[in-house]
């Protein structure tokens, strides 16, 4: 999967040859798309720290894509070779992430790789729940609009659609502590280990977290895990928002329904679907992906 | 501000260093056009299997454009030499399907064609729909959100607007008969032939069925019927939802508006203008389909 | 303004002069974008049939670009040099119409082009609102779905935001006389020469109709004013939709407001900075268009 | 499928046949880089007017790309050399914005640049806001949608969100202070200066005033500040609208919340990060930024 082509490329130098400028051709090809990348292979089960690094770009750039991020917010992915670490960006707008852009992070937040790049405030986030669930490989922090939305309300956010198993039958729990007295506090961010560790309890044994005016927080067995977990949370906002706006009752899902196992065994066909296809809209969107 | 040439000057720049006379034209109409392929035409009675197909990787390409399909979901088209089987694409998001991708399946879901590829869980929905509906040709299964909504909903989804004339008037029914107690099932997933042969039961003599808490199913005389037939469901929820909100009485359409047979004679020379335009918006946005 | 190239087209030639292969660049030019157009100049008072051509094929771009349209919808331009035809394109999706594709119609809706082409069936709309409004010279009719919601609901839309100076202080009227009962109707369109001339008297001296369950029409006193108008319309159906659900009291404008000559005054020149930002948007997202 | 090849083998094509090592080489190096423009580099303190005009020219952009524009509104910015003057473009779309279009107005409202080229209607906002709130460096006025519903409604446009830091606690202001009886009015346009004046002291110390009817006006310590601003306010309005639609109780944010001097702080780090990825995300789309 891995020469550093994808497909487009060798047609265009197939074509190349016999053609002349064969030279000009190279210097262009190195100019426009010469990466040495896995092209966003689907892999629940990085055994390398490489490997997880190449899944994390890409989730990056598939959670902007599919709007999840917009300019903020951040996603990790503990490290293979030491499940006391994790990888995560620099303070980068995620659709911009590339491989030079990880950085090593250990579980209270500090950042191991030596470097000057500056880390994400909120990386706290993603040290204190990969401390807290040893279940979970990875992590997101974000921002978008109809999980804020029921961030603020009292009305919960609750299955209501087969795609959004990960959802907690009682509803999202909705972390509402933060800290304005503490010296060290920044206010509705989490940037202490305490806040940390506040939101990781409020998270408990489920997969994902609203933050109170702010966004939300969730944790996957994997990357492609927590990327469709996100999606599907985002999805089932919206719609539990246009079904209440309907005006009549509402039949949500039962805990039958969203926690099977017989739903998740089949959620890991389609995840492998739904992720080639996140894969191939990215390299549609984004040129430097190809 | 740059280099003082945009993007169409230095495409200009390129053509006109590289080309020389007859050598420049005979590239750009390389270019430009030679395709092989049926280029989309529009095709409500398909002679061939080839024809079928080829109007089936339109209509996946089409729907994912027209945002029916999420990366999930699938369309079948009854095949044309053997009424007991269909074809529909190998497990495969449908922005991706190209004809390489179609596998022959018969009435009862096994795959007729000979290959190691991986068909859709769900293919039996067709199956099951074709089988019990012999007036109907083509199948379609998504998720669009504003359909999930009102499948959650005890307030019926019904006509109001006159693109949507597939809807029964007194409301598109809702299938909410999963099977969560029989080993082979699969919880909100439809997969088994019992489940398929309910589904079809639910859907009755008319065009349309809400799944409950996971999407829909429609069937179409034709494969640009169904094309049509989804759009406008979906077209035609988001209507009502907005009248809804406005918070007056609403104007159903009566049962005379939604079911004349005028309506749908006109309908057949709209869909023609609708298919082509579909065609060209999928051209537009997917360089592999030009 | 119109020496058939753009400014992109200029740069570019100018680039390629002094470089070989003028030829071949000829050649892609021609291929490519030689088209003898008037490149979306603002006008108001057309004075010859081609002006007006040439603003009625900008005008189906436009309203496609900015979704007033969605595949289907017409509009039309009387023409200059006759008062008693009008133009508009065959059946055809706007986002495709050029100016082969217009044909030149009489009050009567009689196709007066000698052609094979196909009219729209509905071009009755546009015959019979230019036969009662002399003081208007372009019609559009569309779907788009904010409109159809305010049509099948009693809540009247009314004008409440500056940009929609054209709605009626007291609400768009809205049509609900379709015929099912002649032997020469179809439904839910407009199609005879009384349905048309029954949809002109609910227009009345406004500038725009609902039609319930369907779309609108509308009149503009120029093709800049037809498309401003539309746009204006759907954007205010969206405002007052937007500020129903926000359950307080709203503000609509006053008649001094909505009617002022003022407020036309000053439309008139955001109506030109509009329409040219409006033909740069069709530039960069229609090729042909270039 | 079509002819064998897409779009990148048709670019690879055109380049393999042109290009001849070196020359090949430059041409690549022309297309791909070597700008001369500063590529909106983040800059919140300008010591110079060139470089303040660079940052308006890149706030036009990004405002247009991220829809609070809509071929209408304008943004400013202080002269950094005289601070009784600032720079506003002619009267353009703002998507079409070039430093070439920018002029130098005065706090009256006058045009100093020598030019034959029409000022915005409107640009009095800008002068009076500017004079009356020295503390502040950058205007904008504009009307997005979700803005405009506030604005008609008596429910207060109130901070709920992280990320709206820029709205007054007790909610934003609401200007409704027309003139239409004054000679020189012009009706719902803000154009006099005595009507700037009115609209400034309605902003009072506060960042942003909604116009009831018509859009909003925001200022900011520099062009960054007044861009996230902008931004914010709209996601914002957003926000709360889909809580109130949820038909919860709403928690906003407190006053210790939204006006901590902590959570500014963070911001301008945040801010950074947002501008940068609001400039990479104009180069994507408009090719004459890149």
């Amino acid at each position: 999967m891995n020469d550093g082509m994808n497909n487009n490329d060798k047609r265009g130098l197939r074509a190349a040859i016999g053609a002349r400028g064969l030279i000009g051709f190279v210097v262009c090809f190195l100019l426009l798309g010469g990466q040495s990348f896995a092209q966003g292979k689907f892999n629940v089960n990085p055994k390398t720290a490489a490997e997880a690094i190449d899944s994390l770009v890409w989730a990056n750039r598939i959670l902007a894509v599919e709007e999840i991020f917009d300019y903020a917010g951040h996603v990790s992915v503990r490290n293979p070779e030491n499940p006391n670490t994790f990888f995560i960006a620099r303070s980068l707008a995620p659709e911009s992430v590339t491989r030079a852009d990880i950085l090593e992070v250990d579980l209270e937040g500090n950042v191991v790789t030596k470097t000057a790049m500056r880390p994400y405030a909120e990386r706290i986030i993603h040290a204190r729940m990969l401390a807290a669930r040893p279940d979970m490989n990875a992590v997101i922090h974000s921002h978008p609009l109809p999980l804020i939305m029921f961030s603020v309300s009292d009305v919960p956010l609750r299955p209501v659609a087969h795609s959004a198993g990960s959802i907690n039958p009682e509803g999202v729990p909705v972390y509402d502590e933060y800290d304005f007295k503490s010296p060290g506090s920044t206010g509705m961010l989490v940037t202490t280990k305490e806040e940390g560790d506040r939101l990781a309890r409020k998270l408990g044994k489920g997969k994902a977290v609203l933050m109170r005016g702010h966004g939300f927080a969730a944790v996957g067995r994997s990357i492609p895990d927590m990327v469709l977990t996100s999606i599907g949370l985002r999805n089932s906002a919206l719609i539990q928002l246009g079904a209440i706006q309907l005006g009549g009752k509402i039949k949500y899902m039962t805990p039958e329904e969203s926690g099977t196992q017989r739903v998740s065994a089949g959620a890991d066909l389609a995840m492998e679907r739904s992720w080639n296809a996140y894969v191939q809209r990215v390299k549609k969107e984004m040129p430097d992906m190809r």
